[in-house]
């Protein structure tokens, strides 16, 4: 039986890939395991069913057999540890994929959100012009050190992993900012990313749910 | 060999126990783990020894003989995955247990660390004083999700595991902010945490390093 993963009815991003369910979507597509999708309303996702399965009220879930999860990146641990495909056979270098999901999650993606909130959430806000550019220096500083780290190389350690996965992942909540254009390494990693086939399967699916939603 | 970790010279927080080597000290002595300490002061943690250990120039550190990570969260993982102790046996519950650990360190953390910055890193903005409120609501908004699931149970998912380890440490941060007294059960649950043996040693080893440091 396939596994059930929940998304929203109508993606905030109006189908820009930016939602939580991309990167469970992209972790199935690269293991190759089908999977069903159960759409959710923002009102649904406050209901006492939906909060049984995730207590903070959002998406993705994900549903096999007993086993119920919410956290994306724990989803995509989950995936990657039960199938081939996203994690190295050596053990040392299948801790070193797991650091980068963490370090995705963890360090680089909490100043990437606040610029959310400052453009976004508080962007009617008397202050949100003069704090945008302490959260662009807090990613800044952030982007400047996995940018040297990268390098040259194509993934962040060795081939492609559930690491790269999550980074290129939270990387790309900064498509429209012009703040990776100043890290032309990290663009082209972004842009690899983009290009494979799963990422394609899984971004054209999830579009084909906003494009086939009401209109708002 | 014992492995060894990277922990401030200097706690910035003067021994609180809020620094992210706090988790991993805790993780080892919870598993019976002894461990070597290597003290870096705030410049070293920015020169290239240091950030060839860690990216982002910061710490902890973890280094088990080929082996060398970063980000606490993977470091605890890495942990827990080795030794019995912090992760149950039985598959889904292991699962779950790890979707916790990403849980606090990605939902629950996050609106967290907002707190720090309105209150201190721009603590004199003429903007701290109005945005407070806005922060204190989104960490309201999460703890009032993790107080329903947690209801009157001792721990998140069964007995204590490392996703309890990682929350206890995240909810920690709001101990001098009156936000946790809102919720008396997550209180009695940070309180459970840090009557735990292992914790009190770990919180003792970080605390003795800020009490030797020299005056700042």
């Amino acid at each position: 039986m396939n596994p059930t993963i929940t998304a929203f009815e109508r993606s905030p991003d109006r189908g820009q890939g930016l939602a939580r369910d991309m990167p469970v979507r992209w972790a199935l597509e690269e293991v190759g395991q089908p999977y069903d999708v159960r759409l959710v309303s923002f009102r649904a996702m406050k209901e006492p069913a939906h909060l049984a399965r995730h207590p903070f009220g959002q998406i993705p879930t994900y549903e096999e057999g007993d086993l119920v999860l919410f956290e994306s990146g724990a989803i995509v641990l989950h995936i990657a540890e039960r199938h081939a495909g996203l994690l190295p056979d050596d053990a040392n270098a299948r801790t070193r994929a797991i650091m980068w999901m963490f370090a995705a999650l963890d360090t680089v993606e909490p100043p990437i959100l606040e610029l959310t909130t400052v453009k976004l959430i508080e962007g009617d806000k008397p202050w949100a012009k003069e704090r945008l550019p302490l959260v662009e220096h807090r990613i800044r500083v952030r982007l400047g050190g996995l940018s040297s780290r990268l390098g040259d190389a194509d993934w962040l350690d060795g081939a492609f992993s559930a690491g790269d996965l999550l980074m290129v992942t939270v990387l790309r909540r900064l498509n429209r900012s012009g703040l990776l254009g100043e890290y032309p390494n990290l663009s082209a990693y972004v842009a690899r990313g983009e290009t494979r086939p799963a990422f394609r399967r899984a971004f054209d699916a999830q579009l084909a749910v906003f494009a086939a939603a009401p209109a708002g």
